[in-house]
């Protein structure tokens, strides 16, 4: 009989174990699992329920089960079920009955419960680094197009005109509050769970503080029955990732817009984008689509987990052994989109020739026509009338405000005079100076502000 | 540079070709991509596009590079992007200039709309397959246990007494409508695509007819642009893949609740159930609570296809891409768990001593009650009124019906009388004879329509 | 005491009551409930388990109930929980003791299932003739436009260039599919589960094709458990609708991208955008917006109902009453936005001018080019690298495929020669002659039997 | 026209106002919207953009507009489209031209980025509130029965006994990690949009820190393209109430269990439980089945939100108006779930009798015996392997560990005694004494350690 068999007259069925076993994925968490068991047979050494001895032999045998790991030559088995039976069968092998007493005070449910957490809470910190490295190269690009003038969007209509800095900063902005955000799901990560046994805690003189010391925790848990059940801090990493996502999917729909014919805003670098197998004049922004399309992935695994988790009864259920492809996934996903979209946005091609360009067409200075009157004292909202009528009457004519004669703007508002032709692009832009706007003085102030705030992690 | 660089100046930025790259996953189309590239081959010769000879010579490689790929001899390559430059590029090398000319006609966006389809009509196969195979366990284990009577349960209480075999056709009845769904499903996937070039067409006098026939499809599309636009065949597997998930998470939740010792009633084949790490004495229906979580990742991947599809402009997108590994992973979960959920119920031990004990307890057969006093005259919603009274006067004296004298029930309703008194669990049962009811005979009658249904396919 | 609490020594917590309510939402559904009230009658009469006269009288003022709805007079109760509770209720204040009969041989549990499957019934009735509504008026505007020649797109990238009309009707198959889903949808609705009881089946000669004959269901449920704990038919419209939304959120985004300055391919109608509070120029295609927003709720809804089926024991959980306002929901969202398209499609006016310049910038013809040299002899995959190799020069020297000299050709490929000229768009469209593609011949066969399939239903 | 209609030749056309109106739902924003503009006003004045006579005669009839609307009297109109506009032009109707200058230096935009920010700020205020009530309710609960013994679960199966108020605790500890994620996600909905104008910031001297005192905001948006396009802080309320939701789900379940005949551990309070309409005798847990099937609901809005914000180009699109129903869902439901927890925990009558019976029954105490061998030497993995033997010898022979002989015992393992009989349910609850642990001392602490963090509130 196999281990944990004591009971059963049967093996399990070959199909059941292929199954039910994780060690296909969960065997990506080998340093953390052997991390622990580390820790934990140094902690019952300390604790006298295993000898000085037995604790360093095991050590030592774990320790060289994770080079056999990181050099590839450990035989893993699917029999074995999952990652820690497969080290603990081979620690076996290795030492013998000594072996045996690893998993005392123990069991797989705080085990993996900690492992989890160790992977988060490495994930976590991974994530951060990206995320700043993306703001880093997005700051990169406003500053070497700090002048440059584009249309800003409403209604993917263009509305007022706006520096291309403060476009691209706007992206800076989501960046900060998900590194905020993964910062605080680091909390409920952060959070030793070993010693909680199956669910009722262990009958043993254990020192939690200890473990929690030796493993980088700043806290323990308070409640063994919550610890195993507890995958609040997946369900966190996954709702942050899928927010970073969006983010990501909204850079990536305007980098798609802006290499478009019809746009033409930017040109991203040959190393960055792919051809087509038939049309061979095709450059397509493949990364930013392929990253468009993985939000969709990102939200399944977040759905997946809670939906998993849904009306569990208490403690451990297999069901929870479906929170690590999902979280795996999310994680490997956000990195890699991460680390390429640094390297696309710092090599793009900003045509500020382009932008500007669009600016100039249309009535993107309507507003400010409004705010003309509302500075002559006329009322906002009969200000905009006013300029709505205008706006017709311009298009029927097809003018542009420049090209309208003093006589027809006067025949909307008196309270138009010359000084109307004043107004342009970049006064426009120049007058929205209150903190948050898109003057230059503002933009400014951001720029140096962000780059403060990524130099200062 | 490598293919379908020609008009850039650059190579692909290393993690760039890591990030887009599909050949980890869509490897797995080989098949599926070398039938269509065959059957392309003869219709180009067909149509004399290419030469017969030329089209022997295509096909002999193919058939050859699948034969490299089934013995894993294949060296598969990132750097060729996906399954379809794989094969091409191996062809170009077995027979030169002339494996050039396969693409012709041809654009990789057609050709992959084509496997995919292949791809689920296959799948679908084999989901019908599996289905029925659990049909057939469910089937067995209620035949065998036809006799049995168990309590029927709304909201988790004892509601009125039923056959299980009853019960057990319930899921009979929703495996029935996966079947019809996934044939339903059939008809979407059953398009043949390629012709549709890159999305436009193609300029050659191709015959897509002759396509068809050869892959064993019974349409062609109508439109090319939507061809290769078009992923509803892979949202509806997704969708009904869902649902089945959806029925087994129910049977999943059954299994584990009877197994409980507060159930009790079945009992799981020791191969079939599992151990712990920790505590000796567990056996644990791990194969049920893993299927139960893993609704959540089938209801993921229908979210993550659905959300990738959404808002995309026509027509192909490199977002496309990630319409495989979420099928691919609902595929094969919901292949596997039906497997496994076959040989867990055939083997399953129900325990008709503790089911129909657990009927006699309580107050279940107080509908029965209600619906004597609506023979003797008494309108429903008043008989249901006094019944309701008797109960309370039963649990406070803490007596069963049978326990109650004449004189306590009379003391409700003047219309109890002692043939009260054989109103009983079996009678009950018998009593619900109409279509669909759990009364013996139609329990029978559906048994026998129900092996029809899983002997006729 | 309130009706049904015979058995209860309190009544319920007035926050309970408002917590379970369905009554806001579910009154919704009167017509279908009395409808089945009033089938129900005088099923009970046929089968002599009450008198004719008295079904006579319950049938009489169920319909005097449904008028005081349809008048608005009708005072509900959150007391009476649901719809059925306060029809019954009404009832039999209408008529007394008699009332108190209708409820014999039946539960809200089937009573439920039958009205939400009456109701799906009616929904998809009304939402096939909305997407026909649709497909109407795309094909209007294909046909008012069926010369004009457009950019086809890849990767939002010009790719070839295609007939406006195709690229619609590219949109006219996905609804075409949309309309077989409703369809086969309905296949699962259309099964009458009266009779059902609880869950057990009821213990009165019923005659349940009678029923099904009235109500006009063409199948009865099979099984009592099944048939009151099924709830896949709103499943299907859920998930038949998430598709539905995501086509009309890529309609969506093509209508709003080709409205943009950039684009210019249309112009919405007046009646079909709005303005802005602030920007008095602004023209937004907001229900295009709204409608691509929209799509969240439904595929929202969709995940809520499976979430909520998930784990689900048999047969009836009180869980199920929270299958009603998501789907209320998706219904009124989805005609909502179809009867909205119909007429932003309709009144769109498609400017040719802009989408035929379009098509003459840029290398849009390159695929022609290779296609050429592969006439000529020139094996497709090497006609691919030499164009690539000649789109390169021509970006380089500012030179469209036009302003290239024969020389400049010739240093390309020995193949090329003056017949390259004749390459214009219009051949490139025209030379896409096999079914499905662009060619004007085929699209005109298109726009036929488009026309043949709306007008035919 | 109609307001905002300058541009237009049309109105718009009648279902497009239906399709686009969102006044019956951002109604419920009026007391922000109003409180916004009224902070807004005196902004404006303070800074001298219009005079403080002007700012106090709109103020004054903001507040006669947010009484007509808290008396009910306010008549809202569907062809002003937003509750914004309906004030605006009621205010307008009240002081004239005045009312017309409001809008300067704002838009929309920014406006309902306000509001939805003060919404969002008060739900969370009344969310923590409610989860602390839940709090107290379980705590209660758990020192009315802190001695109680019960079987703790792995699996659904018996797996060790706990302290019944130690497995309360577990939702204890979940619920305070719901806590911290509310106040968490109040950190990035504390931010003050207004200044941002449509998108660009706006071309007046004001004073958006005067603005952020007002309305009582930590801090100012840094960049006004984010600031309106920006709904991080929503997504983030859905993500905590979608956790907060499976914790309730999760308890639902235990409680449904509970109340089942099979296991009777718990008797909920009639007036938490609702009748059948058909079933005389039941007695339903409909609350927790209810909250149990909302989870759903909850989940799908924040997969709604999600799926509306994927690949949004910048800045405010239409698509935002889908933010807001989502939302008022998932607080109205998460907030009424918590109220009626908290009297159904708090009402609820536990069976002692019955728990503690269920861990007297099977062999829950086999880690306890696989423990004390360890303790006499034998290492963990034998001990768990020979205890695992002699609870299949136990069953065979249909005895209890208590009823097995001390001879059974030795053929086993020499190391057990006589003192193996001393171990017993409490001995084993009393052993797991660590932090976290099961022990009377351990849960003591804990349910002291909870006492103090409801309380310092």
């Amino acid at each position: 009989m196999k281990p944990l068999r004591g009971r059963f007259r049967k093996e399990v069925e070959k199909k059941v174990v292929e199954y039910t076993a994780s060690i296909d994925f969960d065997k990506r968490l080998y340093k953390h699992d052997i991390a622990g068991s580390i820790a934990h047979a140094r902690m019952l050494a300390k604790q006298a329920i295993i000898s000085n001895k037995e604790a360093e032999l095991i050590v030592m045998a774990l320790t060289s089960i994770r080079d056999e790991m990181e050099q590839g030559i450990f035989a893993f088995s699917d029999d074995l079920e999952d990652v820690h039976m497969n080290i603990e069968s081979r620690l076996i092998e290795k030492v013998g009955e000594v072996g045996q007493k690893l998993h005392t005070a123990r069991s797989r449910n705080d085990q993996i419960a900690l492992d989890m957490r160790l992977y988060v809470k490495e994930a976590i910190y991974n994530t951060i680094e990206k995320l700043i490295e993306l703001q880093k190269a997005l700051l990169d690009l406003a500053e070497a197009n700090k002048d440059e003038i584009m249309p800003g969007y409403t209604h993917l209509q263009r509305a007022q005109p706006v520096l291309f800095a403060h476009h691209l900063l706007a992206y800076f902005e989501m960046l900060r509050r998900d590194v905020e955000r993964f910062h605080d799901c680091r909390k409920h990560a952060d959070v030793m769970p070993l010693g909680s046994g199956a669910l009722a805690g262990v009958p043993y003189p254990i020192d939690r503080e200890f473990l929690a010391r030796e493993l980088g925790f700043s806290q323990i848990s308070e409640n063994s029955i919550d610890a195993v059940s507890d995958r609040d801090f997946v369900i966190e990493y996954q709702a942050a990732a899928s927010i970073a996502m969006m983010h990501l999917s909204r850079l990536a729909e305007e980098l798609i817009l802006w290499s478009s014919a019809e746009f033409g805003f930017i040109e991203l670098d040959d190393a960055y984008t792919t051809g087509s197998s038939l049309m061979p004049q095709k450059k397509n922004p493949d990364v930013a689509e392929l990253a468009r399309g993985k939000t969709g992935r990102v939200y399944g695994n977040l759905l997946a987990i809670l939906t998993t988790m849904k009306a569990l009864p208490l403690s451990y259920n297999r069901d929870l052994q479906e929170d690590k492809e999902s979280l795996f996934d999310s994680v490997d996903t956000l990195l890699s989109t991460l680390d390429v979209f640094a390297g696309m946005v710092r090599t793009a091609k900003m045509k500020g020739d382009k932008t500007r360009r669009a600016t100039e067409e249309g009535y993107i200075l309507a507003t400010d026509l409004a705010d003309y009157l509302v500075k002559k004292g006329v009322p906002f909202r009969e200000a905009h009338s006013i300029v709505g009528g205008l706006v017709q009457h311009a298009i029927e004519n097809e003018k542009s405000f420049k090209e309208l004669g003093i006589d027809e703007y006067k025949s909307f508002s008196q309270y138009f005079d010359n000084d109307v032709y004043s107004i342009t692009v970049d006064s426009s832009v120049k007058a929205r100076n209150a903190v948050g706007g898109t003057a230059p003085e503002q933009v400014k102030r951001q720029l140096a502000r962000a780059r403060t705030i990524v130099e200062s992690v």
